[in-house]
């Protein structure tokens, strides 16, 4: 294959064959292709796009990379998550083991963050011992015994994606939709589910802050996954302030545990019970959504949900002692309170700034190697449209040192600002299906 | 310098500063910045464009990354050509000899044909022992000399775009006019030149077949040039239609020397002319265009030309009795003539198809490494408007093997059309100059 003349092909606006994707694909995977014609490619991709013929065809290429998780003779019924990414979105440590503890197998593929939003991988890698590099083998064996299971990427999964994407991140070209799409949806499809729920932000803190990208963002993932025997539903987010109230990978943890306690802030219960409804719905664990919301929150009020985490976080190497006792999670040497600076109404908690100076305080991740400190963060209970008075504490920093202390306390002046009125999205504004899209 | 942010910048349609051109072009020279990096910034530049603001960094970045032949001390101005490329078009080998013999020096630094196009190193390396590949002291001292010399781009002059038109070549990212441009443009300023006359081919063989393109890329050179001491002026000129008669290496040669001596098809001598008058005017070796071409044919008739040419042949290590008998040029094993298929008007003689034919027959390259076939191609006197009847002959093949030949007539035949009535492009449509552009 001539690959100059296939990137002049897509830099003029055509379409690549499906089999010119498979072979590109497979040939890039086999290292016969370079990065720099790949690279290059992929920016004519961004630039023009691609048909769902292509798509598909990239989409296929990429999960024929690798091998497959096997559910083979194993009747349960597998379903799972993925958020496009936020600021204090721990749901994912939540939803598992409640719908698993609904009779529902979760086998839960991860990611780590990158940039101003958290990864549910770091999260719950601050739990001591917690081994979140399972086999397929050890993924399956976990799922049958269990029916839950929370890891990364395995190597076997999409080694196709796994190169592209690093590519991506260094060449400008991650922002495109249908790159996007097939990143994803080539590692959820590979886990053999039978449906797949996407919680897709939109919002200021959002990767795509526009609710019109973000439907079109969840329409490509599920043309791709309701062709592919993976019934697929989306459900568009706020993202305009961070979810719930801690922000941090420890703090999050304990958050979530809380969460799964029934002391969950109300928010971040909501966007779970809502993600959660239509993942039993999609299996047919339950009649309707009422009763899918009834499962769920007993799941929470019966404690079989905690138990389930604490099942999962023993069978991973973790200490399960965390359930009772959080303060075995790693503890911010300084504290500090932020005290509002006036009086008036919180206007904005810009989730942004907040995730980025939680990479600031060594909490994130700069480059994908970068060691991730799990005990910083932010707990910040304020949001917008909340009357406040000179003085009165709205958030707190955790950091490491007392620089720490004045990085986290700068961002959280720029972050919150207070004025005359605030503005706060709904929470759930928008439903999407292969029927359509439905404003909520 | 953070790349990746960088080459999102320019896709997202923003200039970057001039200062990060220039730190770009030096690390990526010194290997700091990956050719992955670098390809996709090079593609969005196709997507995006450049100000002449970036371009002009760009330009002076990659003259930077190199030397300059430098002509300190040496009072005759300097001045050369360059061709965007066509079939048939040896204007170089007459041009050099017949302005130096008018007492202006010409350093013609030339390239190799790639693709359907040729190049004046390859032609001028059918004559035996000819060595194109001077120093910038040898060229230099040739100069002072002969007032001539005929060479490939040494390694010393603008590094930066030798590896940019490699990453280019294979990246699908060689049709950018800005980028065309700047990479003309730096190896030409390196000359020392005191005028350059740009011959920017239009029609169905051209580089780019659009009048308003090639104006475009026209001015965009003329702008580069102008600002940085070299005055310089374009002439659109047709390539619908292969130039003269001869295309292929050795018998372009051949049909070049026939000029010189006064026997040169009548489109070969007015272009030569054309561009030779206006090389005169830039540097005031003339007090008006008439009197310029009257020194041009002077040159010829006089025989200083050929003697000219005969001189830099010598000089650079080739047999000059190629003057006297073409015979000792590398000779086609096999030549075959085209006949008529008809009745009628030749309505195309498709330059793109006769050029894709040298190819195909040895004489041009697929990739920069190839060796090229001397001796193949054809001879096609005939134009388009030209009546013509069955059987009577059009064209010669010129190929090493019977193979080759039937390679020939099919493109032949692919090539060029009988019909009612045959379009012709004027030679010279338009003359570009910093003021604007004159359609002729």
């Amino acid at each position: 294959m001539v690959i100059p003349s296939l990137i002049q092909h897509k830099r003029d606006g055509h379409a690549l064959e499906p089999a010119q994707w498979s072979q590109l694909i497979r040939e890039y995977t086999a290292g016969r292709v370079p990065d720099y014609q790949m690279s290059a490619l992929l920016m004519a991709v961004v630039w023009r796009g691609m048909t769902p013929e292509e798509l598909a065809a990239l989409t296929d290429a990429m999960i024929e990379s690798g091998d497959r998780l096997s559910f083979e003779g194993f009747g349960t019924p597998r379903v799972d998550k993925h958020s496009t990414g936020g600021v204090g979105d721990k749901v994912s440590l939540l939803l598992a083991p409640m719908v698993a503890s609904c009779g529902v197998a979760v086998p839960m593929m991860s990611g780590r963050g990158l940039g101003h939003t958290g990864g549910t991988l770091d999260k719950l890698e601050s739990i001591a011992g917690f081994r979140t590099g399972l086999t397929l083998a050890e993924t399956r064996a976990q799922i049958e015994r269990l029916g839950c299971a929370m890891l990364g990427q395995t190597p076997e999964i999409a080694p196709a994606d796994k190169r592209l994407y690093a590519l991506r991140d260094v060449t400008g070209t991650v922002e495109s939709i249908p790159l996007i799409s097939a990143s994803i949806m080539s590692k959820k499809l590979a886990e053999g589910l039978n449906g797949l729920v996407l919680d897709v932000k939109t919002g200021s803190g959002a990767f795509l802050p526009e609710p019109a990208r973000a439907i079109e963002l969840a329409q490509t993932m599920i043309g791709l996954g309701q062709v592919r025997g993976c019934p697929t539903v989306a459900l568009l987010t706020a993202m305009d302030r961070p979810l719930g109230r801690a922000c941090g990978n420890a703090l999050e943890v304990e958050e979530a545990i809380e969460g799964l306690r029934g002391n969950g802030p109300e928010d971040l219960m909501e966007v779970t019970y809502a993600l959660g409804v239509e993942m039993l719905l999609l299996v047919g664990a339950a009649s309707d959504a009422a009763d899918a919301r009834l499962r769920l929150e007993a799941s929470v009020t019966s404690g079989r949900a905690l138990e389930k985490f604490g099942q999962v976080i023993e069978a991973q190497g973790g200490n399960p002692a965390v359930l009772e006792d959080p303060s075995v999670l790693p503890q911010a040497a300084e504290v500090e309170v932020f005290r509002s600076p006036a009086d008036g109404t919180v206007t904005r908690v810009e989730p942004r700034r907040i995730g980025q100076a939680i990479v600031e305080l060594g909490g994130g991740r700069r480059t994908i190697e970068d060691q991730v400190n799990p005990s910083v963060g932010f707990v910040i209970p304020t949001k917008p449209g909340q009357r406040v008075r000179t003085g009165e504490p709205l958030a707190s920093v955790f950091a490491s040192d007392k620089k720490g202390i004045d990085t986290g306390l700068t961002a959280l002046k720029e972050a919150i600002l207070i004025g005359e009125k605030g503005r706060l999205m709904p929470l759930i504004t928008h439903r999407v299906t292969a029927d359509g899209v439905t404003a909520l």
